[in-house]
């Protein structure tokens, strides 16, 4: 955390999907760094951070959204705002109402005098074929093709390609910051962290994958905490998010073993893989250009994620 | 040309932007090829082809595309509309507009029924820096990145990667034909092939780009034609368009010199080049998948156009 930020002057804030898994851990990270924080949702929370400005707004309203921007003129807009119900949002016709209200949030916020945005992309985004041309593949901002083949991903390589030739036209300062592995609170019990968490904790059994593929795994405040660097920071383009920590899925699961003291019957190599045997990021952009420093223990956030998980 | 495509049923084909540059040399070719044709336009032109049914729509307006379908319930759409003023469509903010009504458009289309859709793209999708890493290297639909420079090709790209995911997962038939270098009727003076046939007819000066630079330039006519094939044909996926023709500028130039009987001064090499030194595509899909044949003689279209250019 840095207090520097203050010293450049009044610096607000709009986040979109600020109630959402990743978009809730980047509200206090921002007011740390001395943004006036103001997030959208479609209802306000009980439980929010202190001296958060909550704005009710549908983002499919285009005339609500300019109403919204003329009344707070943020200097900053973090886009959080996506649909993402699990196993649903891969193929969804949703994303594609999330691309057009993207790109009409991105046009509005920039003819509103807005200064910089930062939207949430995806590793889907990228060509996962490329992952096996080299024994120690990174994805990788500048090289790394984009090639999804899922509509999330293209809708966000949409929003993303479209999103950053007009900024560039226009002036806008431009990052989007490509999310790769995360596990956190409110989690979907069938995705892997929590589903290795439950087996452990519960001496049950669990099919999996190939143990071998290797991930890059934050936890879900990590991410936002990255997200809020990244916001502050003056980094433009693509922008991975990941610890630089690569592990393999048994060693995830060892882990997790480790910290719930007990030990589930874990069968690897039932399941068919999911993506690439290797899908982890190059992070020199993002550790090197927004001053964010990746969680030291990286077990942290399973060891804060486990009871909340289990009870 | 076929009949075999009349003994399909029934095909309807509604065509967008069918009085634009390529759009409007489309429609009797699709007559050809059994369609039943139905274009849309801001306003009816005077100089119809026979048989062509024309409807006044605002495709931004999404009830009115909505009630156009389901009046005329077409099996094939054939997207030409895009914003294309000439020297102002590269960075204009209208291809925001032209990405969302186009993704729209495509959902509309998928939900009233329809079975393929076609949409016209650009070479100016692809990463061109890709052009100068082999010594006969041609733009390849399955291998070349997509990595757009231009609002325009980001715009163009994104409608590609969000269509063509969503037609998959709804089972529409998706192709989308990327449109390399062209000529014809209606063009702006300023363009190459047209400031060259000025130049030479009226012997004037012109300055121009390197001479080396290798292009493939197909007549609009024959541009039209090839999207009415591709649209007849079950081909899926991106489809360059082009005739495998690989000419220099000064190759070019020397041709119109011919036609015309007569010689401008050309000073190649004056002005930076435009693109890369080769931007050519590799044709083998159009050619193999659509059962469309390159104009015979390379210069048929630049004959039938000086008269077009110069009275």
């Amino acid at each position: 955390m840095t207090t520097a930020a203050h010293e450049t002057g009044a610096r607000r804030v709009l986040v979109t999907g600020a109630t959402g898994f990743i978009g809730r851990h980047a509200l206090t990270p921002l007011r740390n760094l001395g943004f006036e924080v103001h997030a959208t949702a479609r209802s306000v929370p009980e439980d929010s951070p202190a001296e958060i400005h909550w704005h009710a707004v549908d983002l499919f309203a285009p005339d609500a959204v300019d109403a919204l921007l003329a009344i707070i003129r943020p200097t900053h807009l973090l886009h959080f705002a996506w649909y993402a119900e699990h196993g649903k949002f891969w193929e969804s016709p949703y994303n594609l109402d999330w691309l057009g209200a993207s790109v009409t949030l991105l046009r509005a916020f920039a003819e509103s005098g807005g200064k910089r945005f930062v939207g949430a992309g995806t590793c889907a985004e990228y060509d996962w074929t490329e992952a096996g041309s080299a024994a120690a593949y990174r994805f990788d901002e500048d090289r790394t093709p984009l090639r999804p083949t899922t509509l999330y991903g293209a809708a966000k390589a949409s929003t993303f390609l479209t999103g950053s030739a007009y900024a560039r036209n226009t002036g806008l300062s431009f990052a989007w910051g490509r999310v790769f592995h995360l596990f956190g609170p409110g989690e979907a019990p069938a995705r892997i962290v929590p589903a290795l968490a439950r087996a452990h904790a519960l001496k049950e059994r669990l099919e999996c994958g190939p143990e071998t593929q290797t991930r890059d795994f934050l936890p879900a405040f990590a991410v936002g905490e990255a997200f809020a660097h990244l916001c502050a920071s003056e980094a433009q383009g693509p922008v991975n998010i990941g610890s630089g920590r690569e592990r393999t899925l048994g060693e995830l699961s060892t882990a997790i073993a480790s910290l719930a003291g007990t030990q589930g019957d874990i069968r690897f190599g039932v399941l068919p893989g999911s993506g690439p045997e290797r899908l982890v990021p190059l992070v020199r952009r993002l550790t090197a250009e927004t001053g964010w420093i990746p969680p030291v223990d990286p077990d942290a956030g399973l060891r804060e994620m486990l009871p909340k998980i289990l009870f």
